[in-house]
């Protein structure tokens, strides 16, 4: 059957469901699989004395994506990708995917096809097999819950190995996603209205229904001394380095001038009348990597790391011994509040 | 804050749940455990050399579960033993869970404790630590996602090894949990008006809302030479053994007078007017061991296994070679038609 042929899950039953994504999911025959979908169990065989990562998300509609702004393919890509960034925030190589399902079941069987597509599409060029998983109906709408194993040959680095001194850095560019998420909440007609160009609208909506998660630079990162603490950049800087400074018992100072804050974002804010550095420090779901390191390494690292990567590393701030927390602070050294990143449960 | 007391996860915050979940769910420490719960991605060791398993299971309000039918405890339960038996399938040994939980802002605090308890209930005799997970606030009912990682220090048990000429054989008795589900959908008033007695209704219903998963069991059987394919009873031994069949290339025979049919799924199915067998055979959820077996092994198999685990071993039928299939036989040799097992999306 291709791909998109309009036949429900219902039709096809489960074991049908099962055959066509164990022909998606060839995971079979990868390195590292002895057994993969189809057991009660995946085998698998990681590289010997490595430390084993294992990390899940779970997605759901209407709380992590809305349909149809965001395809079948869209929410594949997504669901892996934010795993793939967690075995990337250690410093990991992500080698293995589970994928458990649930859809109702007049979905689509070219729209889940099309969702093992959108995984494949972001794991494969890492290496990464989907193994095994599970599928179900589902008395609402669409779930999808992704674990990815990976490996880290030495040591993993860790939210709470921060030091007073460390120097604080930031991958790539932020904003774009909290810019994307703009737009499609309310700013699509204002946002073109006021001239925002297409490819700044491809960017930022990019970055925020197909995140790309920084897996060469995370293993990169991980694998060159000097770096020290090291997480993913999902619930906003504000919230993410909050992280950090509790887990390390240290406070962190970072300049909004400093910020890597993307020009798509500046130019979608620019039409929506929105603060483009707002987004950048609170906005979350950037997934670039967020880093504390060794102050005197950190021009070292990031010319490495654009070599390795092509990757831009920017410093943005400093560690400091005592209490938790992060200040921001403006171009004269002046304190800013930040607004507190996405929290579940709330509002 | 006391178990059970009534705050609602939405005035606790996201952040709250996690420091409580964090607090219930003690894997750091746990034997290979690096870092477990707070980092991006969980930090683990397997045994050098051992072959890593992998397995994942969704559970879903309305579809996997009733409640209150099913409590808080009886969930967290169930979503923890499934995968176990998944491991135990394999002969496995599982170390480490990651649990992916999504509920409503308006559920109790309380009732995600007694939640993990259930998870932690089960798992902690069997040494496996909670490292690693995620929350989510759900749309509608509540949502689980357990991943468990094992290790096998030899080969894992397939269900593609059974090989003709191959002794058919079932750990445990079967029948219990399918009399249970017949209980809570309809049976109580008439089960209990008939006479069932209060020991048979807390076996059944209990085999439904918490199944033993055969951990030891599978350890012992997947250490063990003669023990060829093996899997769990999960959507009834006629579909499971379907799966062993169409895996390996071959037919069974099983004898549905040489099934060991619960004395409690007797008593229950009498006072009910419904066939025990049938339920043993096609009723699914019973989460026993499903092997074949060297037929020179199955007597020493059962011999041992009671040895070590006090746990029965019933030798239910033959592999043939030949087509995929399995056919139940009555008394006198005559085929009997078995019910489908339980099947997503159909019905």
């Amino acid at each position: 059957m291709k791909s998109g042929e309009r036949v429900s899950v219902r039709r096809v039953g489960e074991l049908g469901l099962i055959r066509r994504i164990r022909d998606l999911a060839v995971g079979a025959g990868a390195p590292g699989v002895l057994t993969g979908i189809g057991d009660d169990s995946a085998a698998l065989a990681i590289t010997p004395g490595a430390t084993l990562l294992a990390t899940t998300d779970l997605l759901i509609e209407r709380v992590h994506f809305r349909r149809p702004a965001a395809t079948p393919r869209d929410i594949g890509w997504k669901a892996m990708a934010v795993n793939l960034s967690d075995i990337a925030a250690m410093g990991g190589r992500p080698r293995f995917a589970l994928v458990a399902l649930a859809v109702p079941p007049s979905a689509e069987v070219g729209d889940v096809e099309e969702l093992y597509q959108g995984m494949q599409e972001v794991s494969r060029p890492h290496g990464v097999a989907i193994v095994g998983g599970d599928t179900s109906s589902s008395p609402g709408g669409w779930m999808i819950n992704v674990t990815v194993l990976g490996e880290h040959a030495g040591s993993p680095r860790l939210r709470s190995a921060a030091k007073p001194g460390d120097a604080v850095a930031v991958t790539g560019v932020l904003g774009r996603s909290a810019a994307g998420l703009a737009f499609f909440d309310a700013g699509r007609d204002q946002a073109r209205a006021a001239g925002l160009g297409p490819e700044a609208e491809e960017e930022i909506t990019r970055a925020h229904l197909r995140p790309t998660p920084r897996v060469s630079e995370g293993r990169w990162l991980g694998s060159t001394p000097g770096v020290h603490a090291m997480m993913d950049c999902s619930d906003g800087l504000a919230t993410d380095l909050g992280h950090i400074c509790r887990e390390s018992g240290v406070r962190a100072r970072v300049g909004l001038d400093r910020l890597p804050v993307a020009e798509a974002a500046r130019a979608a804010a620019a039409a929506l009348k929105a603060d483009p550095i707002e987004w950048a420090a609170a906005g979350g779901e950037d997934y670039e990597l967020l880093l504390t390191c060794d102050p005197t390494a950190v021009e070292e690292l990031g010319r490495g790391l654009k070599d390795a990567t092509g990757t831009l590393l920017t410093a943005i701030g400093e560690i400091e011994p005592g209490g938790a927390g992060v200040v921001f602070i403006d171009g004269r050294g002046r304190p800013v509040a930040m607004p507190a990143g996405y929290e579940h449960f709330r509002g």
